[in-house]
């Protein structure tokens, strides 16, 4: 008898976004002729930059004639040119990775969710309560032990290490999603003593570095003295680059990463992870690699950036809306999300139901990224400039 | 202290493929003047077909525009354009199946070795000996219990089911990798029979079907009266099209499958595979999905064919080869690999190393694919046409 994997049934029965996906149809069924603006799932709005459309058709046209045909890669962490470029970006954040430290992966989904693989069960997770469904779901699917670190307004949405609390696996998101808080390099120095204190892994989300344009905000967990020895970092082109439909992103395992058997002994991770990845993965399609590889050059670089300043002019607009109506919120500023506090008292979803039934505005409910997210609400800046001020608009009316 | 997950200490230390790369990298090392033919790994050498080519050219141009662009796909199990186009194309061999049961992957590789999460460690896993080896590896990898079924010269390497034996969970492939073998109808119903019987699920590989040219001989297991009962699909165009550089592919579940908790209370797959991949995958990249329904087309039909007739020709080159030599083999009709016995009684990787030094041909040790497999050895027909006639004649005079 085909046996299922009973962890299943301690997950919630359906992922956050699909709760939003099955409102807004019905919302949209009974209400045909109102246009909506979504500004709730973290998708981009600005189609692929021109040197990245560019590289990916020149991949495709070399897949195409057997003298420049790529079949299989032969290591599968990614070609050595996108590694390269990768190892070279990082030097611009002010971290030296080695490009054999770098794999490039189909997407940060991916390997944050897959990571889980390599772990025991044994390990108490540690994750920021609210946070990215992911990380919370991927460890109740293989039955690990979770436990949470309290962000909330106290301590401006970023969780600090409790030295008392015991983990062995933590998840952090800097800047985060939901909650648009970055750890400045002392708030991030801390956790890293702690994992190291406590031989501890951080899983280090860094997803929206690119939109730190604060320099003394660290943009990797590896500009923090001891991160080596204690962290992985993954990362992805969705938002730097616009790949939320194109898929690339990369991970990065220091050399020296140690985990643990029971009995104490120590296991090298990078090795452990290829060897997963050796059985479940086959590397990433060479035109999209080629693609991720532009966004690294001068030219690539220059135009993903002009797209990340006209993300973040929305923020703006969004949070001075924010200030006119004093809205409580964090980020908005290094980070495209705008993390506000639901007027009037109102719990999230019913703000959500709200949003959507007067002004036809579509956000994220806090509580959907764990408890300490009732009462808050996520927006994002990745919309169109015309709907990002139109929303404006609307929310002004309605809640002035 | 973060544990690692101790099951990877139960995996043979490499993987087979990386210790084919390492032998060859010593011996170019070694005599850099001597030209290898390879006819190891199942890598395709075929550029991509040029429907192809311009369909992924035509996918990048839209992401390159707002109108056109596009980001998360929302359900991330593939673009409904591409999902009709496999739900057709399964038509053409005789099975019915709707889009909605049709999960498009980045290659069949990840979904056959992440389908273990969705099963429970209580399961007993029946493989076939020997077996491509993601099937034993990602299941050593999540603790499940393995047994093996036969495949012997005795049954032509295509193992039949035994009622005596229980089990719960069964992978098979066909035609089969590494064998060459191809069920018939009445081989696998028998596999579906026997699956009901035992309330077991069989993961179907079929990453081969499209070299099956004998139109008696099933190329999906959906072919087969109850299979919807008892049975997943994975199936790739790695070898169907030449993605292996690009990676696409496609999983069958139909809505009816169910697996069981442990109290006997029976549980969607369909849904929870679908939860699965809703927080550890995001879709694959749209240009791709653009190129692999392409495939799909009259057109990149007629192309595609005419590169696996090219590959067919070549196995026919092949296996004259063997019939003149009087090695016996199985494969090389309907499949792209001839999985021979070693002449003179030699193990396989004696064989491996005899050919790689005397005529620097480099083969797979049928070893590698379970302790069946001593003694054979299996060639693949993925060459050009130059090598695999250079390849042969010097075979020939080795052994003559």
């Amino acid at each position: 008898m085909a046996l299922i994997n009973e962890n299943f049934s301690n997950l919630k029965e359906n992922y956050l976004f699909i709760d939003i996906a099955k409102k807004i149809k019905a919302y949209r069924q009974a209400n045909p002729d109102k246009e909506l603006i979504r500004m709730g799932i973290g998708d981009v709005t600005r189609p692929l930059a021109p040197a990245v459309v560019e590289a990916m058709k020149k991949g495709a046209d070399e897949m195409g004639h057997r003298e420049t045909f790529r079949g299989y890669e032969d290591s599968g962490r990614g070609y050595g040119f996108l590694r390269n470029a990768v190892s070279g970006y990082y030097k611009t954040m002010g971290a030296d990775i080695d490009p054999d430290e770098i794999l490039i992966s189909d997407g940060a989904k991916s390997d944050c969710g897959n990571i889980v693989d390599i772990f025991g069960s044994g390990n108490t997770v540690l994750i920021t309560d609210p946070a990215y469904p992911v990380y919370v779901d991927s460890n109740v699917m293989s039955g690990k032990e979770i436990i949470y670190a309290s962000s909330n307004e106290g301590n401006g949405f970023a969780a600090i290490p409790d030295e008392n609390v015991k983990s062995d696996i933590i998840y952090l998101c800097s800047p985060n999603n939901p909650t648009g808080s970055v750890y400045t390099k002392e708030q991030l120095k801390k956790w890293v003593d702690y994992a190291i204190s406590q031989k501890a892994i951080i899983i280090f989300d860094s997803a929206y570095e690119a939109f730190i344009r604060d320099k003394d905000l660290p943009r990797s967990i590896f500009t923090i003295e001891g991160a080596r020895k204690c962290a992985i970092e993954i990362s992805s082109l969705s938002k730097t680059a616009g790949f939320t439909g194109t898929r690339c992103g990369y991970t990065v395992i220091p050399k020296e990463l140690e985990a643990y058997k029971s009995n104490g002994e120590a296991v090298n991770v990078f090795k452990i992870w290829c060897r997963r990845q050796g059985s479940k993965f086959n590397g990433v399609s060479y035109p999209v690699q080629c693609a991720a590889a532009a966004v690294f050059t001068p030219e690539g670089q220059a135009q993903t950036h002009a797209d990340i300043d006209y993300y973040m002019e929305n923020a703006a607009i969004m949070t001075e809306t924010c200030d006119e109506l004093g809205i409580k919120y964090t980020g908005g500023k290094n980070s495209p999300y705008i993390w506000l506090k639901c007027p009037n008292n109102m719990e999230s979803w019913e703000f959500f139901d709200y949003l959507l039934n007067e002004i036809q505005v579509v956000g994220t409910p806090g509580e959907g990224f764990g408890p300490n997210g009732k009462g808050w609400f996520r927006l994002t800046a990745f919309g169109t400039r015309e709907n990002t001020i139109e929303a404006m608009n609307r929310l002004k009316k309605l809640l002035k």
